[in-house]
């Protein structure tokens, strides 16, 4: 790979990451959006419509497509689902897990993430079902480890309340545990012969019964699944909390970083750095994207002129909700002008303080950060010519040590054609976007190396046939 | 729709309905047959085998595609999961919801039937997964409802053994009752407005709040999806004990029968009619398909010498592995040449008993009744040419009252092309199979009306937003 040297920088041209976030639903991070005629967003049931995305993705060269998920609905903004519904902010929302097949079939090198709570269903379940993923798609999946975090939808299963956070963490880690022994210790490699002379599908003495005993999940017995081409599939997780940094360090392979400030996300990534050391693997262990939004338009003025467009039509009642739910406060019991250090509940500082740091010098209003999130979510946002953005996501990456970013869409599917459109190729002329994709699994193409988990991850040691549980 | 009378039989000709039973497996009924020069059935981790068989299918206007499914392995008999594994009898197995989507893609009008249990996943996430396939096929899903029979897979579920089987369909029917809130009680009909112009998607006032509070499960809130063209997928179940056919009467739309003889299956076909009258249904309110395995050549002679070396071929060791997990009996404690009678446990004789019925007149070893299920399991097998076959076929709808059929393949994917090729033209030429497709969701399309439950069904009752749980 030819390394490209660009300005006054002396320093290695970074090829930057891209992925697309994206939900199995109408308003994922934008509400309001889909209101706009061209919008195809309320196409979310019909499968062209995510074939027509996964090809687009594809042409730009993106590594991954990631669908988010919740269970449950955003009920705390006024006690009631109201906002959500008629915004259709996350509500309604199908199973993201059936698109991949649909979209894996259409392309060849995308990858596909998908968001999944170790909270709600047996980890044997939840391993089959990405074992089979992988096998159809040839190692192109990837795992969004969530711990979930609606009350709603706890109640919808049944359970009275959320497990308390750093618990559910806990729960994550054996869940984790179990999921690798399924993965990497019941089949040795090569236990499926497949010697049809022989009459001989699998070696017996190859498939191990796995026995995992651990404070929340108890697995006994072989694998029903063979292994697929990653065994585990390629782990991303966005724990932003001490506890979950903690839970990143040790298992994720691609790390999700929400900051929206250059100076905030730079002290998260030296953070998950330092706690990649801490947990027994190299700092550059695991790739960090940031959420970003991106308007893009071959003029810059017209971009921005779109993006003033696009803050116009955003569902503010809609972005409430949604803010609502991510930080448990109801934000409808306060004024839009209140200050945001006036949201006095312990959670409601710690949750709206990241707010405050976007402009030191301004006191936040409810208003201020509810218009915030209405275009992207937490993510920051950019717009501009092609060359102005390729300027900016650049910067922030040499600024932050990320390795790229977790693209959100505003318009559907406007804003990843843009990118794809004008963006890559900016980025390609500049050396800081692959011209093609690397052959092999996704790991092989994110990480370097793969198929299968590196040595230095904990998943590792349960392979070769020895299985034991792992306890953290 | 013509009738066609043939023969001097007066009664209308009956148009047979014909599912293909599969499995996201090497060897779902037919061990062995894998290991032939030109069966593809090794290929189960490439999407490009399910989507040939789906089109072949849809070529031969079958009604149906069904997938099996199990949770754990085979390991009744020697206590050991070994003889399943050389012979890849139903392990390795992946996911079978995944195929789904590819499938459906690559098809207009073919159905698509997922086992699924209702034993170890809460019914919300279960009910979401249907949802999501039934809006990405367009309504062309149905469940069929199980409830599990291998202990392997309730170890692997962290469960010290299975729940008691009448138990397990209590829980089945609290699992359904919730199912039918989430599907049928939530969204009322036309509460997705998608107005743009007004900027509203969903009107709150028309979505509501379950609370089941069952037995078994509970879930509280709105459900998070938009209503699915069918609402409740089309409902198979394959109850063959007391409890389980008054399970199937209660719920089903279609029901699978497995007796292996005319007489049998007749018995059971009355039995089932009489226990949807008892619950309160017409007694064609669900139509029967019975197991059977075809073998058709254009020669009928040669068809039969190809079912002696498919015989030949078949892998012993696997099907009694099969054998002995259906039944929970370790058939390798007793002689090849041992009487079924002689296998004496309680379980084993009634598990056992209706191979007895299939020949009254012989003495039936373990050696017969495994050789019997090497070949499409516990169903009937024909061979003979397309005349032969259709004669049968139709002799046996007639004289048991079936609807049609649930074909399993021994070869694949060359059973389902010679069904296509050979049989299903000399069906249609009697009259006794359709010519196209009707149109419409898949419960339209079989029960000719839709494209929701029935108003005799009990899921109906929770229709018009006024929910309240069901209780059996």
């Amino acid at each position: 790979m030819k390394n490209v040297r660009f300005g006054s920088d002396k320093r290695m041209t970074r090829q930057l990451l891209f992925n697309a976030f994206m939900m199995n639903c109408v308003a994922h991070l934008a509400p309001g959006q889909w209101t706009a005629p061209d919008d195809q967003a309320t196409s979310y049931c019909d499968p062209a419509y995510w074939i027509g995305i996964a090809r687009t993705l594809e042409r730009g060269l993106f590594d991954g497509l990631f669908l988010g998920d919740v269970i449950g609905v955003y009920d705390v903004d006024g006690g009631s689902p109201a906002a959500a519904l008629r915004s259709a902010s996350q509500v309604p929302m199908n199973d993201p897990f059936p698109l991949v097949p649909l979209m894996a079939q259409a392309t060849r090198h995308l990858g596909f993430g998908i968001t999944a709570s170790a909270s709600y269903e047996h980890p044997y379940l939840l391993a089959r079902r990405f074992t089979t993923l992988d096998h159809l798609t040839r190692g192109r999946v990837a795992w969004n480890i969530v711990t979930s975090y609606l009350d709603s939808g706890a109640r919808s299963l049944g359970q009275a309340q959320l497990v308390a956070h750093d618990e559910r963490y806990d729960r994550a880690d054996d869940y984790l545990a179990l999921c690798y022994s399924l993965w990497e210790g019941s089949w040795e490699e090569g236990a499926a012969l497949r010697d049809a002379g022989a009459g001989v599908y699998a070696d017996p003495s190859r498939v191990h019964a796995i026995a995992h005993d651990g404070p929340y999940f108890r697995s006994q017995g072989i694998y029903q699944c063979e292994p697929s081409p990653q065994r585990t599939p390629l782990l991303f997780q966005a724990g932003g909390s001490g506890r979950g940094r903690r839970f990143a360090a040790r298992h994720a392979e691609c790390i999700f970083a929400g900051a929206p400030t250059r100076e905030g996300l730079r002290r998260t990534v030296a953070a998950l750095r330092e706690e990649l050391v801490l947990a027994g693997r190299t700092p550059d262990a695991a790739k960090v994207f940031a959420m970003f939004t991106v308007i893009v338009d071959a003029d810059g003025h017209r971009a921005r002129e779109r993006l003033a467009a696009l803050r116009a039509r955003a569902d503010l009642d809609g972005a409430r909700a949604l803010l609502s739910g991510w930080t448990g406060i109801d934000l409808s019991r306060y004024r839009p002008d209140d200050s945001l250090a006036y949201v006095d509940t312990d959670a409601g500082q710690s949750a709206l303080a990241s707010f405050s740091s976007l402009d030191p010098g301004k006191v936040w209003t409810v208003r201020d950060a509810v218009e915030f999130v209405a275009l992207g979510g937490r993510g920051a946002v950019v717009a501009g010519s092609p060359v102005e953005v390729a300027d900016q996501l650049q910067s922030w990456a040499e600024d932050t040590g990320i390795d790229g970013f977790n693209l959100a869409y505003v318009e559907s599917p406007r804003t990843f054609n843009d990118i794809v459109e004008l963006l890559v190729p900016e980025l390609q002329r500049r050396g800081a976007y692959k011209q093609r994709y690397a052959e092999g699994t996704l790991r092989e193409k994110l990480l370097g190396h793969g198929p299968h988990l590196a040595s230095d991850h904990p998943g590792h040691a349960l392979r070769a046939g020895r299985p034991s549980p792992l306890t953290f």
